[in-house]
């Protein structure tokens, strides 16, 4: 049995190293390439995922599996072992569903869409996309139909990000939450907006880039096992469990994006240099899920680092970095600004409050695409319509309407939202049950002290890495299923003293 | 026949994807991988390398190679077809005589003789990395003994390098080099020595920088197919033909490295960057032969950036880039500074006139080892003897002798030097070659333009990339076979200037 498991291990760090090889020819792209290296690197991309896909769908592997079944089943359910049989056996009955061919044309009309996205959105040109969108529809139905027996054909798609999660579910989770966001939403913006003009001063580069690393150096980011470059987008990106890289963008006269993106990133890296390096170079050395991973990172970033007793310490010391612009702004003013809630267009800039509605609306929008209920050519009008009845705006364009976002464009229509919600209702989860055992953590904030904060979450979540599903990693932190009420509670407290609600 | 080619080709490119994809491993580790990745980055390269070597030795391909035969010669022999087929069976021959478990022992121990040395060098300390180098000895002589038949035991390992050249053809060749050359270092270094102190006053990195890649861009290298980063030792590396970068290091208090070293670099690119699209991510896309690509940069380098033309045309420009430090010194002092010739003990520094002393006492060490002439035991105090020889200087210790270069610490030994001293004999051979047929390039040099020598060096050598080989390119370009004479006839004319000789 142990050669058996020693051969398996051997074939998952292969394709490991493939896969992580493609990581890097993604990361370098998006960093450092010359425009030159585009059309080849594209195509280099390509054959290294191919080449992991074949390996991992050879069926050697799933021989095995096969052969380690009764090993696993008597060997403890949480070991490193009995997890990566379990883990690995999943993602191969998933991969092997999968003709090569079909996964080629998918990559290939992924990175064809893509391009037509980054020219039709500037130019506001949805006809341009709109082909392009249909046949991603198309695929994605096709890929979900590899999968026959599901309840909603959306499950599949969303099984890939967040496993075990149905439409279903989710369905009542977030009206659930739409119902109590809303009133929260209608109340504060009946009252005085927050001035937050004290962000949107000059914030010359360099500083803010110097000032976002101190802070999350500090939060626990290893420098030595990563690093941060500047991409238009930012992103978490690994190499192996000792090079977890993250990326950021700076605006000068936007204090919001690379100070909080920083904080964002740094959340999904913690997360993966948390893990336990027994289990680097397998399929068990990654988050739980896209929901578990963006719970770290919406957690610092937010619970965190949005907090009044975060910038108790840090305000005086940013004070000094930019005294001319800061001097003069009260903490309070301050901490009003990075929490100003409004009904804005764009999801990524949108506030904690409002957040969840820019989701919940592409999520309805996937729903409705793949079920039929919904035509391509009719989603930038149900875009505009949804923003309008949820959100009180509506986009003057398609540009920052249903073209803003690069996901439908990028890979699959379904399952690529949903995550984002299920991150900030963990997260909450996740931070409570942090304080029941450690009712210390906030005022260890306020002094700059993120350890015990850091060192429950890596004993409790991170370093099982993808040993557990999302539900039974929810079950083990906070002893119950997922749940909006930590969420929402944290919401009417933090929101409550800034507002009257 | 056609389909056959296709399916050869389409082999080819996903080999060169995966070797293209380990070569991006290696330059991010060289430039901003975080030490924490060490490890397993180690892993990745070395598992790609064994993925490209087993789908290279694929008896599929030798069969295809087979069937391929009469079509090859059927062709032109210069046609892309005839010579991808042509070079590939001459790579295919050479490959499938290597053991897979062979080349993994050989780059598991040149990884660990690598690590030993970054340690013993700096300590001085030659016992430290005396096992590894006996061992790297004694798997050099099992790679060349995979060839047999050859007629010196270097030959096979020379081959890899400079196919088709001989330790015999060789030996003579830089016997009647040394003989020229050490007359001319005699006469000139018993003159008063060139005072190049204006070169060691304090040049800030980021105008170094700046300034460099003006003269590159200039010189034709084209950013938006490449890049340079900083690393502690220079190189080029490819990925693919639309990307193509470069690396340098600074000295705030020697002008000498960055200057030349970017354009010894860029060389490099500029052969690459010329192969013509054609050939793509075939084995047909580069360089000719170690020596014929050392030709390139070091026809920039010097024969170009160290003539008197080029710095009457720079000169100026250099000074206002540096006022303080360059107003007082005159474009004749500058000049004589640049190439100011002294005996020493660090090759890479070497001015050219004596540089290819250094090279030929390493070929020359590489034969004794091989041949058992000389153990590694001895090796240090062999160095000091030939140095003191031929040089007439002796290290006053290991560290700036026998461990000096990264070469035999590594890698194998033997193969690993002759490339710069040939490379410096056809520099001047293709040189003298363009100014026959361009004789206005001297006076465009001195006006700051470079199309013309780098449109004929495209138009005779780039394009073709590794269709011909080392000698057939020599023939082509210059009509004749490899010969001494212009590189002396050039030393000769330019240090004739300079020095009474």
């Amino acid at each position: 049995m142990e050669a058996k498991l020693q051969e398996l291990k051997k074939r998952l760090v292969e394709i490991n190293d493939l896969k992580s090889a493609a990581e890097l020819l993604y990361w370098d792209q998006a960093t450092y390439m010359p425009s030159g290296g585009a059309s080849a690197r594209a195509r280099q991309m390509a054959t290294l995922e191919r080449l992991a896909h074949e390996k991992f769908t050879d069926p050697a592997i799933g021989k095995l599996l096969e052969e380690l079944r009764s090993c696993r089943e008597s060997l403890d359910y949480d070991s490193d072992e009995a997890s990566l049989i379990r883990v690995t056996q999943r993602e191969y009955d998933r991969a092997v569903r999968i003709p090569p061919s079909f996964a080629e044309q998918l990559s290939s009309h992924s990175s064809a869409s893509y391009e037509a996205w980054t020219k039709a959105r500037p130019a506001d040109d949805f006809s341009a996309i709109q082909p392009y969108l249909e046949k991603t529809l198309d695929l994605s139905r096709q890929l979900a139909d590899f999968f026959p027996g599901y309840e909603h054909i959306a499950d599949p798609l969303i099984d890939y990000e967040d496993y075990g999660m149905k439409a279903s579910t989710l369905r009542v989770l977030f009206d659930e939450l739409r119902e109590q966001l809303v009133p929260i939403v209608e109340a504060i913006t009946s009252q005085p907006m927050a001035d937050d003009s004290c962000l949107h001063q000059n914030f010359p580069e360099a500083q803010q880039l110097a000032f976002g690393l101190e802070i999350i150096e500090r939060l626990g980011y290893d420098f030595t096992r990563g690093r941060q470059d500047k991409t238009p987008h930012p992103f978490m990106i690994k190499f192996s469990l000792g090079d977890v890289r993250i990326t950021t963008r700076v605006k000068e006269n936007n204090l919001n994006e690379a100070l909080f993106g920083a904080m964002h990133e740094a959340g999904h890296a913690l997360y993966e240099q948390g893990i336990s390096m027994d289990l680097e170079s397998t399929p068990l050395a990654d988050g739980a899920s896209a929901g578990a991973h963006e719970a770290q990172s919406r957690l610092w970033e937010n619970l965190v680092g949005h907090s009044r007793g975060f910038w108790t310490f840090y305000y005086p010391r940013l004070q000094e970095v930019f005294p001319d612009q800061l001097k003069p702004v009260s903490l309070d003013t301050f901490y009003r600004a990075i929490n100003k809630v409004e009904r804005s267009l764009i999801r990524t800039a949108a506030d904690e409050v409002t957040y969840n509605l820019h989701v919940m609306i592409r999520f309805g929008l996937e729903l409705d695409l793949l079920e039929g209920q919904l035509t391509v050519a009719d989603l930038p009008q149900a875009w505009r319509e949804r923003y309008q009845t949820d959100l009180g705006i509506a986009p003057p364009d398609d540009r920052d309407g249903v073209m803003q976002d690069i996901h439908w464009y990028s890979s699959t229509i379904g399952g690529r939202f949903q995550g984002y919600t299920l991150g900030n209702i963990m997260g909450a989860q996740f931070y409570e049950a942090a304080l029941a055992a450690h009712p210390e953590i906030p005022e260890q904030i306020a002094r700059g002290q993120f350890q015990t904060l850091l060192g429950w979450l890596k004993e409790n979540i991170y370093r099982h890495g993808n040993k557990f599903t999302p539900s039974e990693l929810i079950e083990r932190v906070t002893g119950g299923p997922l749940s909006t009420e930590p969420y929402i509670k944290y919401l009417r407290k933090k929101y409550g003293e800034l507002y009257s609600l």
